[in-house]
Order: C-alpha cells, then sequence, then structure tokens
C-alpha cells in the first residue's frame, strides 16, 4: 500500500514537533511537507535539534504546497489562523478530497456564538462548521469514521469527557456541581515565548490560572450537555505545573440517588474495556503512568461525603491531549489499526 | 532580656531543620540542644551540610537534657512517639514551666476518639489534652497566648482554614459541600526513606494520593465545625508535587443565599488586614509568592456556577504549615513581636 | 520466526523496566519471564503502575525457570550478585546455549585483579570472564557477534568511550591529560531507597560526588588503554543532576602535534557515519537531544588554550547507557537489524 | 544614624528583585527608588507579585530622581546601557557623592581593548574605567573601601576565582592547564523573555553552551593573571541547568613541583578562615548549602592523575554571585559589619 501523505501546517510548535515524533513511527504514513510559515526555507533541526537525525523536509510556506497531491493535513496553528487558513484551503469546492485533523480550538464550537463567546472574536469560517466533528476518539468514534474535517478536542477537555461523559450517558451522576480542578504541564502554553512561561517562573512554583474563566468551559459543556441531554454548567479551575507534560484531573461529582461507586465503577469499565487507550484503575493514577503515551488512566473512589464521587483521570497533554489523540482520528478514518504508531510504553522513570 | 533556651526535639526531619533555620535568625532565643536520639553524638551538619557554618549543638539524647533549665521545647517527632515523649516529660507535675510547641498531630485533635478514628491508635497522653491548644495563629491567638501546651496545625489544615474560617463564622457561605483540592511540595512527606520519595518517582509527575481519607481531614472537620457551630464534613484530595516546598489549596464553597463575591471578599480583607503573615490578593497566587516565608496568600474568585465561590491559598508547608507557624506561635506565647525570626522575603526566583 | 524467549533477572529496578519498555516494542522477541527474588509472586505493576497496560508476566524466584526453554538472559542485578547468578547459572556446563546480556560491572573488567581493586572484593566468576566481552556496540560488534557473555558497558563509560576511542585509535590526541567532567540523572543511582535519592535532597541542587575514584574509571581506563595501546590514567568527575534521565559528558583532551579539530570531526565523522545511533553534531548537543533513545549525540569544540579540544557528548544512562545498548547488543548476536526496538524519537518537549 | 538612600537601577530583572529582598533585611538602608525605565508608573507587584506585601516605592524612569540626595546606586543594567547611564549621571563632575555598585560586566574588564574583545563594542566610559575596583570582595576589599565605582564580579567568576586565587598567589598550582567547568542554574540567564529560557526548553535537560569563548572568560583571566603575576589562559565551558539558583564549578589544576593537597587545604582554610562567606569543607559541596544565602562553599579533592588537584565551589548566583556580592561590598565601603542584610541560612530542603 502507499504511504500516506501528510503534511502538518503549523510544524514549529510543540505538537507539530510531537506529531513528528509519531508519525515517524507510524508504519503507513509519510511526512510529505512541514509548513511554518515564518520559518520557511529553515531545516526543522534548527528549531528543534532532537530531529537532527530524522531526514525530515525542510520548512515550507503553505503556498509552496501542491494539496492536490496531499491526504491528510495536520493543524497546528492558533485558534483564528486556523480558520483562516482552512477557509482559503477548501474555498470554492478545492480539496474535497484532504482529511484535515484541527488541533486549533476553531472547529471545537457547533455553535458559532458560542465560539464567538469564548473566544472574543466572529467565527470566520462558519460555512465549514457543520462539516465538523469533535474528535473525541472514544465517544464519536463513527462520526470520525465519516467525516473530512476533525476538531480534535484540547488538553484538558479530554482528561475532563473521558471519565465524565459514560456516567452522565448512564444518568449514574448530577448533572448539577461537577467540580473539574485540573493541573497541566507547561507544554500546554505552547512554544509562545512569554515570561510567564520562562523557567524560572514556573520552576518550584504552582499557580491556579483563568479561574471560572477559561476557555476550555465552552467544549467541556458543550460535550457534557450532549452525554447529559440537559444543559450542564461546570466549575473548572487550570493550574500550571512545574513539569513538561502530563494532565492530572481531580473531578468532583454526586451520585444519582440509588446509585453507589460500584455502579461508576461497572459502568468505566463496561465503556472502556475494549479500548486500546483508556485504563481503568484501582489504583491512584500518576501523569508519570501516562507521559510520553497517547493513554489515559481514570480511576473513581469514593468521596466522605454522602454521595460524593472523586473522579482522577491522567494524559499527556501533548499526546492523547493533542496529536496522538490526532493521529489515532486519523487511523479511524482510514480504517488503520487505532494503535499504529501510537504503541507506546511510557518513559519511566 | 536572657535568651529564651529552647530545644528541638526530633531535630533530624526536615521540621527540624526548617526550625533551625529560622531560630538561627530569632533575636530572643538560643538553641540550646538539638535532640535527636537515634542520632545522638553525631553533628547537624553529618545530616544536614547546609548547616556546618553556624556553630551548632551536637545531636543527643532526650535524657542527656536537664529540662529545668529550658525554656521552650519544640516536638518534631512522628505522631504517638510525640504523646509518648510528652507524656513522660511532663509526668508527675514534672517541668511545668515548659512551654510545648509540638509539630505532630498528637495533640490536635480534642476528642481523643476522633484521635483514635484518624491515627488507628489509642490516644496515649489524654490527661494532657485538655490543655493543648490547635495553634492556628491568627484565629486561636488569645487561648495560645495562656496555653503551656500548642499543638502545631497541620500544613494542608492551615491552607484550608485561614481562607475559610472567617467565611464560615460570619455566614457566608454553606457549610455542606466544601471541596478542598490541595497540592503540596514534597518535603510535606518528611525525610522518612521510602521508594515513593526518591527523585525519579516523584519527579516530572503528579498524582492524588489518600483520596477520601486523608488523616488531615480530621482536625480540618474539627475547626470547620468549630467556626460553624455546626457539624462539618468535607471533600479533601491531596496531591504529590515535584517541588521541595509549597502547598496550593483550591477551595470550592457555595454562598449563603444574598450574599456575593464581595462580601467574602470584605470578610477576608477585614479579618486578616492588621496580620503580618496573611495577605489578600485580587492576583491569582502561586507558591513562589509564599515559598520560605511564613505568609499565607488567599485570593477569592467568582466561579462558573450559581453561588460558587473558589478560593485559593498558598503557604510554605515548612514555615508557615509548620516551623513557621510553631515561631509564630511561641512568640506569641512570650509575647515577642510577632514578626520576630519570621520576617523573610519570598525567594524567587 | 518464532520469537526470542527472554527473561530479565532484575526486572524489579530501573534497567529492568527500560528492558521491558524497549523489548514490548521489539518485533522479535517475548519477555518469557521476569525474576525479581525479593518481589516473586507480585505482579510487576505492584511495582511500576505504567506497566499495567501490558499484560506481563507475574515476577519470579530465578529457580522457577527452565532456562534449557529460554534464549536470552539480561543480567540486571547489583554486582556481586550477578556474578554469582551467572556463576551458578553455568555451572557444570550448564544453559551453554544462553545468551547473556548482563547489565552489572561483574563482567567489565577484564583483569579480576582490577575488578577487586575497584570493586573491592574478590571476582568469584573467574571462570567466565575470559569469555566475557566488553559490549560498547560501535567499538566491539565483531567480538560481540561471537559472544555468549556480553559485559554491557556503565552509563558513564559509554558517554565518555564513544567520543574518545576513535580519537585515540587514530593518534590524534594526547594519551595523557585526559578530564571527563559528566553529569547524570538520578536514575543512574536505580531504585535502591537511599537518603540521599529523596526527591528533596536532589532537587533544586546539584553536587560532584565519588571525585577522584568512581569506580567507572576502571573500565574507562581499560577501553582507553586498549585502543591507544599506552596505559591510560585519567580524571574523572560525577556529578548528580536534578533530572531523571541523561548524562552530559565534557571532556578536555588535548591535540597531538600537528593535528586540528578539522581533523577530529573528521576522525569521528567518518567512525560513526554508518552508524544509527551516534550522531555527530556542529551545534552545542543537550541531553533533551537523546533522552528516551538509543542514541549518543558528540560534538567537538576548538578550547581556549594551545591544542584544547572539548568533547561534549549526551546519551540516555538508562537507555544507551544500559538496557538499550544491552539490546542493541543482542540484535547484533542474533543477526537482526541494529535498530530492532530502538527505534525511538527523542520526547521533546 | 540615618539609613543609606539607595536606588536600584534596573530594578525590573532577577538582580533587581534580589536585590529588593536583600535590602529589605538591611538595617542600614532604606530603597528610596526602583528604577525601571520600560516599567516606569508600575508597582514593583505587577512584574513580582511576591514584592506585594512590603511596600516598596512604584518604578520610576531614572530623570526622575534627584541624586543629590541618593548614597547608593547598584546598576542592575544590561552591559553597554550601564556604560552609557553612569557615564551621563557622573558627567561634568555631578554626583562624586554617589557609591556605585555595578552588577553589569561593563567597567569590570581594567583594559578597554579587553573590553572591546570580549563584548564586541567599544568601551563607552573610558575615563570611569580607571577608578573602578573589581568587586571580589574577600580579594580585593582594601581597593573596595576606597572606592566610589565598584565593578560587581559575574557569577561564573566569583565561584572559579574565590577557589583559585589564593593558590596562585602562593604558588601552589600551575598557571597552565587550568579547566573550569561550571554549571549554573536559569536565572543567571535573567528574565529575558527568550525562546531558549522557556521553561519546556531547560526542565530536564542539561547542556553546555559558549565552550571555548564564553564572555566571562575575560575577567576570569584578568584577576587570575594579576593573583600569578603571569599571563593566565584558561578554558571555561558553562553548562545550564534546570535549577532556578546556583553555580557548582568543578576546577582541574595541576601541583606546582613538591608541594600537596595539603598545602592546598591549607592556604585555603588560612586565606578564608576569618571569612564569613567563604567555607572550606571536607565534603562534597553541593547548590543546596549555599543556594539563597551569600556563601561559597569551597572543597579540594585530590585527582586521579599525577599532581592533580580538583577544586569544587558552589555559590547562589543570584546572591554571592551578584546582588549579594553587591551588599557585601556596600557594607565593606561604609564600614558596616559585612555581614549585614546577607545573615541568612540556606533553604534546605
Amino acid at each position: 500500500m502507499t504511504k500516506l501523505k501528510t503534511v502538518i501546517i503549523g510544524a514549529s510548535g510543540y505538537t507539530g514537533a510531537e506529531l513528528i515524533r509519531i508519525l515517524l513511527n507510524h508504519p503507513q504514513v509519510e511526512i510529505t511537507a512541514l509548513i511554518a510559515n515564518s520559518n520557511a526555507g529553515q531545516k526543522i533541526e534548527q528549531l528543534y535539534p532532537h530531529l537532527e537525525p530524522y531526514g525530515l523536509p525542510a520548512l515550507q510556506k503553505i503556498e509552496e504546497i501542491d494539496f492536490s497531491k496531499i491526504d491528510v493535513a495536520f493543524g497546528c496553528l492558533p485558534h483564528t489562523t486556523s480558520q483562516e487558513t482552512f477557509k482559503q484551503l477548501l474555498a470554492d469546492g478545492k480539496n474535497q478530497h484532504l482529511k484535515i485533523f484541527d488541533l486549533s480550538a476553531d472547529f471545537r464550537l457547533e455553535d458559532p456564538a458560542n465560539y464567538q463567546k469564548w473566544y472574543e472574536h466572529e467565527h470566520i469560517a462558519q460555512n465549514l462548521q457543520p462539516q465538523a466533528v469533535y474528535g473525541l476518539s472514544e465517544i464519536h468514534r463513527d462520526k470520525i469514521k465519516k467525516a473530512n474535517l476533525i476538531a480534535c478536542p484540547g488538553c484538558y477537555p479530554t482528561s475532563a469527557l473521558l471519565p465524565l461523559i459514560p456516567l452522565l450517558q448512564n444518568n449514574l451522576i448530577l448533572a448539577e456541581g461537577i467540580i473539574i480542578d485540573s493541573k497541566s504541564g507547561t507544554s500546554g502554553a505552547g512554544r509562545s515565548v512569554k515570561q510567564q512561561n520562562l523557567f524560572c517562573e514556573v520552576n518550584a512554583s504552582v499557580k491556579a490560572y483563568g479561574i471560572g474563566k477559561h476557555r476550555h468551559i465552552g467544549e467541556i459543556e458543550q460535550e457534557l450537555s450532549k452525554a447529559a441531554k440537559t444543559n450542564i454548567e461546570i466549575d473548572f479551575t487550570p493550574h500550571l505545573l512545574p513539569i513538561n507534560r502530563g494532565i492530572i484531573s481531580t473531578i468532583y461529582v454526586k451520585l444519582q440517588n440509588g446509585h453507589t461507586l460500584a455502579d461508576v465503577k461497572n459502568c468505566l469499565n463496561t465503556k472502556y474495556e475494549a479500548e486500546p487507550f483508556v485504563q481503568i484503575t484501582e489504583g491512584e493514577p500518576a501523569i508519570s503512568d501516562v507521559a510520553s503515551t497517547n493513554l489515559c488512566v481514570i480511576t473513581a473512589k469514593q468521596g466522605r461525603t454522602k454521595d460524593r464521587i472523586i473522579l482522577v483521570s491522567v494524559i499527556d497533554n501533548l499526546c492523547k491531549g493533542a496529536s496522538g489523540q490526532a493521529v489515532q482520528n486519523m487511523n479511524i478514518v482510514f480504517g488503520f489499526d487505532e494503535k499504529l504508531g501510537l504503541n507506546m510504553t511510557p518513559i519511566f522513570p
């Protein structure tokens, strides 16, 4: 079989580098082009010395690419830019053969008004939004299979939705009062050069940020509401950790009347027992259980107060929370074994 | 004025070393003896090379000390051992002049049955418990002043109680549904040599532990219940961070009907405006704002769901969460300026 | 082709866990048994939760294994224990079919007197020593191919020998005055539970240790002396870094009269251009260029003083410095593509 | 006594923040003004939230300050800017009363040609250079006492010069072949916002940089040459560590004929026994022995090869390597106890 021809649009950021790592190990694809408009002409190893040994193509401008010969485009651009780019790429019925896996937030919110609310500017590719599918692989696999434009979920949402959606779908927990307390490694902030992301600012400290108003609330609520078939609002607090990779989300829910922790565990086990990337454990998951992999490990524990259940989930924000899930979705779309390119064991220690 | 003669019982652990750091800088005390039974005869710098320049006394066994000449004893022993030690020290009406600042959990729970429940063995110094005062300085200053046995609070409890107690005392928040999600640096586990505390096990990861059953729940509930004048149960999840020092607690509460975020802020500002060690901020507190100091920084933010308030507090677990608060309590007992020895600026970066 | 049946003797340590990670991804082997005498009966995921998803065999005692059905044994035991174990395993002409890849120091020093000097006890398997081959893959490939007992090099030695050996073989640098200043991640100390390896002791600090007398000097000098065909003594200082994985060695040498930096670079490029795991770079190598891989990246730079050349090399101490090189050697012995199971891209960030 | 009126010029960087930390604890000075031209008008806590509790003056432009009322100016500006600023401040015989402690490199090199060589632009305040004194406190105390312009040493140079100068002055070691292998925390790079200083780029890695050509070579060689009374060239390799603070320098020297390690130790002990900030130890110094203090800890060990001595020194780059030494020099100039404001115990753990 001919290998799929893939391009990474926005290859200079961390999710781009992570895609390269994964695709280099994927037997059914080739990395045909790396696009990074402001670094075009440079070699990728000038940006990422660790990629020197792999003979990768030099960075190009998007206009240099003949997309008629490309099968797959991964979008690793900042929000807004992503809408703009794919709007142009697909304008006038062009490039309808292309399978797009967008890692930005630009196509995740089904309602453009919702997009405007959370991202504070108008959705500029509203014609494309109806065909976009929210790419949470284990939940929307059937829709992903048939889609051309997959909006890959955010990192925090992935960690929160995988444990919560089955419980809401099965009406085991209350739709009210869900609290998600998440802690993320600093790679979630990308490679953008800001004072707050300097080593000395992040190291030896942890802080909460965006309290009550982080943009990921939008997509978490959208997906939870669909699962629960009722409008859900949540409280969500992200924290910045002095580690490179990984998210741990500690989630506080209340049982529906008459249900127990055992029901919760059964539900999660049933939902995920055949899933290669979701592991339900009796232990206390640590970020090191999943770092550098596409895994999500989840546990459910009894809280202290009446009917309280505490869920803990861990993922690698750059892998299952971004580039890994994008490749998983590509595997779904092309009918590959879902584990292709993603069959890593955690690096520990 | 003659300097107070102090001893540190259990000087080999991290809280002992932190006490030494603080007391070396305290103008009204001298470190008369360092007690560490299993290391007796060694110099402290054999255990802590960074203490080599300070001419400290060698480590001794407790039976070598003539407590009739000692003014202050700091207890830095593991629980159980602390009860045993102070029971003997005060047996038969001995050493009634001694002011004891115990950093263990052994005298924090007023009800011995409660102690037995959380620590899983019988309280063995029940005769002493009634005279013990819970040493949360800003809350129980008046009682601390007159006490001989001050049970210094745990690190997690300090971070949770300072923001919550004034709000409950003033009936601004509901007594039900309080959730405390705490994250602590690894020094909170002490210097005990366990596999789980090895560098490679902790670094580059975060995990939740003791979910729903951590022992600090006991003292948090005791103090919250006293403040609210009703029985309070909480949900509390501690997490282990790959940093040496610091706790950040993110606390989810609901407003009482008719109250607002402004009321919460006013209450905290009023309660703490004259306090040298508690700072109410509009910003997003980071552990680096308090590391190496006796400060607690607190913020209150509006959550997303109705009536939700999110409190964030940060402390240094070894200082305000242990040794610093012990010295603050000593300053209270002896009528010193409360800042003596504790006037540090955070080390940043 | 039937997969090779492999056992890991001493599977509970970090090099054992790293071997598992690599072998799980190796298409030509199966992990037939995991041996850890003191943990026998436990599941490996009780020791390493991150290994839960992989359906690995439970830990066993060595006497439970029928080695007649095993093709490959990896030795991950402490020194002394390794000699004892393989002496028994091969006693009386038993198990001559077995290919042994020993990661301990026990068979690295060709002269038992040298072993006794550096390890301070008698070599207890002197009958086996003559058949042992020092497993520095790129240097001793031909001998490794034919050996049954491969003594895989230490981590520091691997980082030092790969840049130095070609330069000495080609007489480009002086044999006198070689200085190796190495810095290693803490996983090099293994999983042994010692106070000095606790998170808080290692974090936020760096220290030099074993100055002038680290045991790895023995094997470095042995191999350098063979390469130079003259007796070489070196100065070597290891340092402990607050990271999990990785070694960076900064090596100071003097050019032989008449030679230049260009000669040094040519020599290294020529020696390693066909090697998949050694990369000569013009940049300044960082540990992150190789972490989690079997790569060694080397650069050579002009120093400031006359004839001074500064070599910098980086490896992952657990992979190329231990388990990865052991698998590379297995690939050599069995005639596999040397990259099998080792085709990883660095995890960055 | 009236407190000295001090200003910090360039208060927005890390050395500025460290000066504030130290001066807040100094009984004989007040912080009269904080100058940061591009942040003028802001509060310091907008840049450094941890400084919120201290009631510091807002940031100002330099032209807002009446220097006739200022006693002490600390210069925390980038090189070039510092020359420009002090040239203007002292132009036309103005401000001759001012004591200037400059932390930049601009006045450290006595020969302007040498400055031009290492900093690649012309020295623009050559009229001031002759009055500048190199502020290595323990070595040049007598000259510092009488100076108005003290050029405080760089961080790497401080760590290298303190152990080496006495040995060269006493002719115990060879002037040739000195190798200084230094490793520094990331705060040494300042708060400048560069990609290479982002958390994820620095964390979990170490790299060598500026091999053979780092600018600090200039001042190290100048001071070593003066001590040895002969021209000295060195090899120096700096490395970047994933910690905030601290430098460890491992220094390789050769004994002069007839001398021994004991002579080296005697020399260092004699030179520094009365010095409050230099500690000679028999142990293996770690960065954690000095972090957050003005201490330098030094050890001397026998190397393996003939006549080799290995010196290891540790300092806090921001304190003894920058702001702490500046305050020490101020104490010298004003006849204060040299420990004023600098009497800290290391923060450990």
